[in-house]
């Protein structure tokens, strides 16, 4: 199966020799294979003759054997298992190197520089070079867009902003009280610099808001997901390190602060004040109450709670959240229990 | 009490025979009842004389038999406690049958067929005909909109996005790289087509995206809930089968493939690769991880954390989920020890 | 650390009587000190010279000792901590006294009134004087925009929807079959008054809609996060009743009512049908099934899954709920026979 060319741009067919070079690292193959021409990437199991797929380790051995493919990315171990007639590309990385030759046969769609027409632009904002800024999007006034960005339909910047090169904010982003590095992109109705949510209650029982007066930081090829929301500080600012990617619907509350190269996947959340290191990962649907520390490294499993501070490269299970082997003993326990105790239980559901 | 007309365009009084043209199933009446006249819909304890209502089974009784109305669907089984001066009308599916007669006296509002003139139409695009485009709506280069369509306020449409007939899209939605049949709803600012979550580190430890090169499909009348996601696939398509409905918040992750007539509710949701059959039900907050089969008819319970596969038909409760009937021995369980180890357990809250 | 002034607007200096007017109960300070400019506001431990900041009861004493501010608000009890060359200012609500001066040196922006040449009014809508209209907003026709309101960039109004005085619509809410009170504010990409999630199935397994015929209620102060949703009643009212605050990406179902200053942090859910009494929280990630009854004051924990009615003044912890001593207790039972069963639990994670 190739890509659908309505939806994603081709550049290709392309000689192997120019695919090597756009893979990150080194690939030995023999001098007349230079000239081999691949149309295109798919999967294993969906590949035809002339494309270029991957096998990542050990996994998908029964799909490596029975590709269609013409060339195959794969680590020195699996070579073997490449079946004949298609070329085995040995590298270190086998689904990195895949990721780039892909992006060279289908490179992400550029919108032409330029402010379009409908645009409402406000006063001193500055537009860098080669960006596009397309229908509908709003730009506020003293904002500075960087170079070669773009800036997608609806999408609305804030007074003020600061966005760094290469930026991407997809259609209905919207960004306030926020300073951001290179390459940081906004996906579809991503929400990044509102306010916290804090407030004091009065004697009578109203709430007064507090005044949140922190901004957001997002560093070089931070990633918001759509519908996400990073709310700004209340005082000091919301952090999120280089690299760090958050998934659809994910939540962070002012003042949490992160390290580069972390990862929140769907639905995941981080209460206010919380600290999070380097790399650390929180799987889907795993909630960190507020004013923690989580260590580098660390993992949080899909829907975990975490209550207090997690060390670094601890793997955290369950709700509240034990550390992964203590969780697993006290699930099984719980199930053992259950199946001894069926006619006690029986009695108890009555209830 | 009646639906606010200032929100809900009336259409009525309405005739009794016309009224029972409309339910889908057979309704035995007098032919002097024909001619009744009935003004409007509301439920059984908030019906007013001249009111159409209806009882769902045997729940609701002790309202239907308060009921003020002036006609009452009801089953079969349930005619003996319709209140004298109300007219039993005795079907089937009672609330099916309600859900009909309603939207006649409350036909959903149609705007007008044509494009407003801040609409922004990319080259190429093919708007059918009776479709209405709202303003500063968005439609991309090659895009191709069904007839008799509704594009809402700043609904965005990515190029190439196909839409079939009567499709609908509120204000602020988007949707791109996708194929759609007929009848499908996306709620406010619903999310479908955008990048997947995937990416591969480098030994450096950045990541590096992997190109999503596949679609979203969602097949005739399904439905996309308020700032719900549904990323596009990373190779092969994501698909929604025809009349799945996702309730608002949800997520459903790239290469995600449901059969028909799933029911996904708010703030649900279903991690990459994961394949459901058909009329499977996840209840609120439930989440699958990924790569799992869940078999037809499965029912996942509210919060329930899925991470093996799923046999048709199952109840599964719990994180992680178990099936239901273990998962509530394991709770009869763990209450009871909780009781008979009180003074143990205090000594544990002091640690 | 001064909030940063490209984004937020400066009001000062200020003499202290100014501020002690603004503190909303009597502070007493010497002739002299009324006197004494203040700069700005911070927290204990960034505060400069010159700047004020506040020490909420008795957390944060250490900070107070430290604190190299010139004017810090206590209560009585914390007086004697303020060090040396910093003015105690003893009040009963250090922190609300806080936010409202705070407010004082960083008013709200308040953009002008007047509608921006690009936003699109319906027939016969009403805009309030002093209301802000920003570009691409657009006004169904009939809605009813009170004075002194702020609709944001690309919000959406529905016909007929009436907003009361100082309401505040965000960039790219949207508002839809709604009635709301004074200084409602909806944050970027909440979504308020859309169709519920109701349907009926043929017996052919299709879904019919079952219309949505109801409102949704906003009382008074109510705000709504960022992302997130508050669903329309299907036949009754959703009504959120005076300073309940919604946190980002929550979800309220149709016909929940909910009494004054209820408090839903981020990604909690609340299922149609239910009811929850005055100032009812929900932690994080916590969620309510359908057709329940929550006592005023109930307090639900951090991912709590709700399943039977609650109390006034309970608190519940645990998917499913139960109060919180009961679920401590059976926390640490099953932390003990985890620890007590490594061996027999060994086996078990062998199946």
């Amino acid at each position: 199966m190739a890509a659908d060319p309505r939806f994603f741009p081709q550049a290709g067919p392309q000689r192997l020799e120019t695919i090597l070079a756009t893979l990150g690292e080194p690939c030995d193959v023999t001098v007349a294979a230079l000239d081999l021409v691949l149309t295109g990437v798919a999967p294993l199991a969906e590949a035809e003759r002339g494309q270029l797929s991957y096998c990542d380790g050990a996994r998908n051995l029964a799909a490596l054997r029975r590709t269609a493919a013409g060339a195959v990315l794969v680590q020195e171990a699996q070579r073997g298992a490449v079946p004949e007639g298609c070329l085995a590309l040995v590298v270190r990385h086998p689904a990195l190197a895949f990721s780039r030759a892909a992006a060279l046969f289908h490179p992400p769609p550029r919108p032409p520089a330029g402010i379009h027409p409908t645009a409402v632009i406000g006063a001193g904002a500055e537009i860098g070079a080669g960006t596009h800024v397309g229908p509908y999007a709003v730009i506020g006034e003293g904002a500075r867009i960087g170079p070669a960005c773009v800036i997608g339909p609806h999408a609305v910047v804030g007074e003020g902003v600061v966005l760094g090169e290469g930026c991407r904010l997809h259609a209905h982003s919207s960004i306030s009280h926020a300073i951001c590095g290179r390459g940081v992109v906004l996906h579809p109705g991503a929400r990044v610099g509102q306010e916290g949510f804090g407030f004091v209650p009065t004697p009578e029982g109203r709430f007064v808001t507090m005044p949140q007066l922190g901004l957001v930081r997002l560093e070089d090829g931070v990633e918001i997901g759509a519908n996400a929301c990073v709310d700004r500080g209340s005082h000091a600012d919301t952090v999120l390190g280089a690299g760090t990617r958050l998934d659809n619907l994910v939540q962070v509350g002012h003042n949490v602060r992160m390290g580069p190269g972390c990862v929140l996947v769907s639905q995941s959340g981080v209460s206010g004040s919380t600290t999070l290191g380097r790399y650390v990962t929180l799987a889907g649907q795993a909630g960190l109450t507020g004013h923690l520390t989580i260590g580098d490294g660390a993992r949080i499993g899909a829907q975990a709670g975490v209550m207090r501070d997690v060390p670094a490269g601890a793997d955290m299970l369950g709700s509240p959240a034990m550390p992964a082997k203590e969780a697993m003993r006290a699930m099984t326990m719980m199930r053992r229990l259950a199946a001894q105790n069926r006619a006690a239980a029986k009695d108890g559901e009555k209830e």
